[in-house]
C-alpha cells in the first residue's frame, strides 16, 4: 500500500502595497500569496529498509494561490521547492537533488517572521540583489551530520552547470554550502558558509558569504540576531562587492499568538554609485495561532533603499492553513 | 496525520466535429477531453478550530486528458481550477485566491447538461466571445452566506490587475459578482449580477450582466430555462454591444440514464456589421450511469451563429469517471 | 472515501559523462536523474462497477528530479507519462487518452536494463533518430486482450493531429501498434508491429516497424534478445531509410543483486552519406536490492555511432526509490 504523505501550506493576504522614491510614490490594493509562508504543496515518503537505514523521498510545488501559478515566479520548475531521494542511517543523511540551502534556512529560521520571504525583512536583504544562487541549488548532493547532542549541520554541493557549452562554463554555478547549530536549553547558535562559481568565459567571478546568528527564549520574550557578510569578485573590477547585514528582533507570545518585531540594516559598497549604499527595514506583527495548524496575522513591514532611496511598504492581514 | 482528499473527474470522448460556413465544410474524428466534465485532479482539506469554525482550502488543476497538458487551454495555470484558504463558520464562509466564479457556476448548473462546457450550448452562448473575465477570478475574496432554510448566496471580488503599471491599468479585471437561489421542494430559483472593468487606458470599458435562471423537478421530467442580459460599453462606441440568451430544456429519467435535450437562442447587437448577429444552438443527449462515479454518454450538439453562418456540430461518445 | 492511488519512482545518479568524436573529447561531472527509471509521480484508482466491470484511471507525470523540472525534456506535457481513462471487463480493457506506446514497453521489458531510457542501449536504438512518434501517443484508444493462459496483447490507436489546418494534415501522427506476448514457465515471447503516418504536404510519408523479442531465465542466468526492423518512405526519396537493431543480454543474480550486461548493434541506410551507418553499443551494470522498494546501482554504459564516429560514455552510480 501507498506510504505516501500529502502536505503542504496556503498562506494568502489582503494588503496595501507602497512603493516610494524621493519623488515619486505608487499604491494599490492587492490580495497575495504567502505573507508568512509561501504556499506549497508536497508529496514525501520513508521507507524502514531495516539495520536502522531508510530511504527518503520529497517533491514539493511552489504554488502563487492567489492566481493559481506555479512556483513563486514563472521562473521556478515545477517541483521547485524540492526534489529530493535518499539514504538516511546512523552515519548521516544524503540525498540527490534539487535541496533547499542550508545558508537559507539558517537565515529564515533564526528571525521573528519564521520562513517569511514577503514580511521579513533579512529575507529581503540577504536574498534580494544579493546573494547569488538563491535559495535552492538544482544538482546537488546534501550530507548531514547525524543528530549529536545539541549539534546538527549541513553540507551541500551542487554540480553547477553540468554540460554547458563551452566546457569552460561547467564550473559556473558550481556551489557549496556548510552550516552547523548547537542547540543547549533556551539557547541556539548557527554559523554557515556560501560559496558559489559564477565564471562567466573564464572571469574567475565568485561569491563568499559567512554568517553567525543566535536565538535566546527567555520565556517572556525569545531573543534573535544575525550577521551576514558577503563578499563577490572577479578579475572584472565591476562586479566586485561588499555586502554586510545585521538582523536584531524579538518575538513576544501574547494570549494565543505572538508579537513579531524585528529591524535589519545593511551596508552595499561596490563600484557603482548608481546602486543604493544601505538598506533600513523594520517588520512588526501580530500572529495569532487559531489551531496548530492555522494561523491569522497581521503586519507592517517597511523595506528602504538608501542612497539613492527606494522605500516599499506593506500592511497585511492574512490566514495561513497548513495540512 | 494527513487529512487531504484527492478528487477529480476524467472524461474524454471519440466523436465526429463538423465546422461549416456558407462556402466550407470540414469534418474531423477526434479524441477529446471533457464532453461532459473538463478532467480535472484536486486536493482539499477541512481543519475543526472549535466553535464551529472551521479552516478550509482546496486546489484543482484542469486535465486535457487526450493529451496529457494540464489547463483548459495553454493560457490556464496549473492551479486553474481552483486555489483557495479560508475560514467557515456560523457566519458564512471567507476564502481567498483564484475561484470559480458564482454567474459561471449558476450558467452551468441550471441546464440538463449540468457542468459541461463542451456539448453545453448555453456555456458556449454566454461565455465564448461574450462574458468578459471568463468563469474564474484571480486575486480574489468569496463570501458565502450560511445556508438559511432554502437561501444560498455567494459574493465573489476580484482586486483585478493589482500591480500594473501605469496604475491607471490596476482597474482592469477588477470584477464583481453576486449570486442568489432558493430552493423549495422540486423548484429552485437563481438570480445573478456579473459587473467586470475592462479599463484601457482611461476608456471606461466595462460589462454588466444580469441573469435569472429557475428549475422544476416533475420527477417524470425535470425542465429548466434561464435568460442572461449582458451589456458592454466604454467611451469609445466600438465597444459597446447588448447580447441577450434565453435557453430551455429538459431533462427525463430513462432507465438508469436520463436523456438530456436543450434549446438556446441569442441575440447580439454591436457597432459592428461583421460580426454574428445570432446564434441558435441546441444539444440532445444520453447519460447513462454505470455507477454513481462513472458514466457512459452520447449527444449531438449543434451550434450555429448567425449573419455570417458559421456551425459547428459534434456527435459524441464518451465515459466520465469520478474519484 | 479517496479511493486514489499515489505511486511513483525517485531515481538519481552521479556520474561521469564523456562525449568523443574522431577529433574531440569532452567530459563532464553530473548529478542526473533516472538512471534506471524516469523518476514519476503518478494516481490511479479503480471503481468496481459489479458483473465484473471496473473503472480505471491514471495520470503521471515525469520529473527531471535532478533540477525538480516536469517532463523528460521540455517538450513533455505535465501528464506525459500516462493520462487515461476506461473500462475493463471480461472481454478485455478499453482506454482513451495519452498511452504508452506497447512497442516501446516490449522494447525496454525485453532487456536486462528493465524500463531504463538512460543506461540501456537498445532504447536509444531504437527510439533516438529512429523510431517516430515517440513512446507516448496522444489522441489515443487502446484495446488489451483478457490474460488467456500465457497470452496477452494490446492494440494502440492514435487519431494525430485531428484539427489541423489544412484537413491534409490531419493524417499526420495517425498511428498503430500492436504488440502480442506469450508467456510459458521461463520462456517468454514477443512480437510487436508499429506504424505512423508522417504526412506532410501529401508527401505520403510514413514509417512501419516490425520487432521480436524472447526471454529464457535458466534461474542462475537470464537471456534476452530482441530484433527491429523499421522502414521510413515517402514520395520524396531523401527521407527513405532502413534501420535493423539486435540485442543480446544476460542477467546473473548475484546476492540481493544481479549483474547486468547487453550488446546492442544497428545498420542504418539511408539517403544521407551524411549520417551514420551503424550504431555499437553496450552497458554493464550492477543492481542491488536494499528492498522490494529500493536499489542502488552502479553502470558503465558505451554507445558509439560509426562514420561517422561519435562516442558517448556514462559512468554512473546510484539510487532508485519506487512508493
Amino acid at each position: 500500500q501507498s506510504t505516501v504523505q500529502i502536505y503542504g501550506t496556503i498562506d494568502e493576504f489582503a494588503g496595501r502595497l507602497t512603493t516610494e522614491t524621493a519623488t515619486t510614490r505608487s499604491s494599490s490594493t492587492v490580495l497575495n500569496n504567502g505573507g508568512m509562508t509561501t504556499s506549497f504543496l508536497g508529496f514525501r515518503g520513508t521507507e524502514d529498509l531495516g539495520g536502522g537505514l531508510r530511504a527518503v523521498f520529497a517533491l514539493e510545488t511552489f504554488i502563487r494561490a492567489d492566481t493559481g501559478a506555479i512556483g513563486r515566479n514563472d521562473a521556478d520548475p515545477f517541483w521547485g521547492r524540492l526534489s529530493i531521494v535518499g539514504l538516511e542511517g546512523g552515519w548521516g543523511k544524503l540525498t540527490l537533488g534539487r535541496h533547499v540551502t542550508p545558508y537559507s534556512l539558517a537565515t529564515t529560521l533564526n528571525t521573528p517572521f519564521v520562513g517569511s520571504t514577503t514580511l521579513s525583512p533579512v529575507f529581503a536583504h540577504v536574498y534580494n540583489l544579493n546573494l547569488q544562487g538563491g535559495t535552492r541549488f538544482d544538482n546537488g548532493v546534501q550530507y548531514s551530520l547525524p543528530r549529536l547532542g545539541g549539534f546538527a549541520a549541513d553540507f551541500l554541493y551542487s554540480m553547477g552547470r553540468e554540460n554547458a557549452t563551452p566546457s569552460v562554463d561547467r564550473k559556473r554555478d558550481r556551489a557549496f554550502e556548510a552550516v552547523g547549530s548547537y542547540t543547549t536549553g533556551p539557547a541556539k547558535l548557527t554559523a554557515g558558509y556560501h560559496y558559489i562559481n559564477l565564471n562567466n568565459a573564464g572571469d574567475d567571478h565568485d561569491q563568499n558569504a559567512w554568517m553567525v546568528a543566535g536565538t535566546y527564549d527567555f520565556g517572556v520574550i525569545k531573543v534573535n540576531a544575525q550577521h551576514h557578510r558577503v563578499r563577490e569578485q572577479s578579475t572584472t573590477i565591476a562586479t566586485n562587492a561588499r555586502r554586510r547585514t545585521t538582523e536584531a528582533g524579538v518575538t513576544i507570545p501574547v494570549g494565543a499568538g505572538s508579537i513579531l518585531a524585528t529591524y535589519v540594516r545593511s551596508s552595499m559598497r561596490d563600484a557603482s554609485p548608481a546602486t543604493p549604499d544601505g538598506r533600513r527595514s523594520f517588520s512588526i506583527g501580530y500572529d495569532y495561532n487559531l489551531s496548530k495548524r492555522t494561523d491569522i496575522y497581521t503586519a507592517y513591514y517597511r523595506d528602504r533603499l538608501v542612497n539613492p532611496m527606494t522605500q516599499q511598504t506593506i500592511l497585511a492581514a492574512g490566514v495561513r492553513h497548513r495540512f
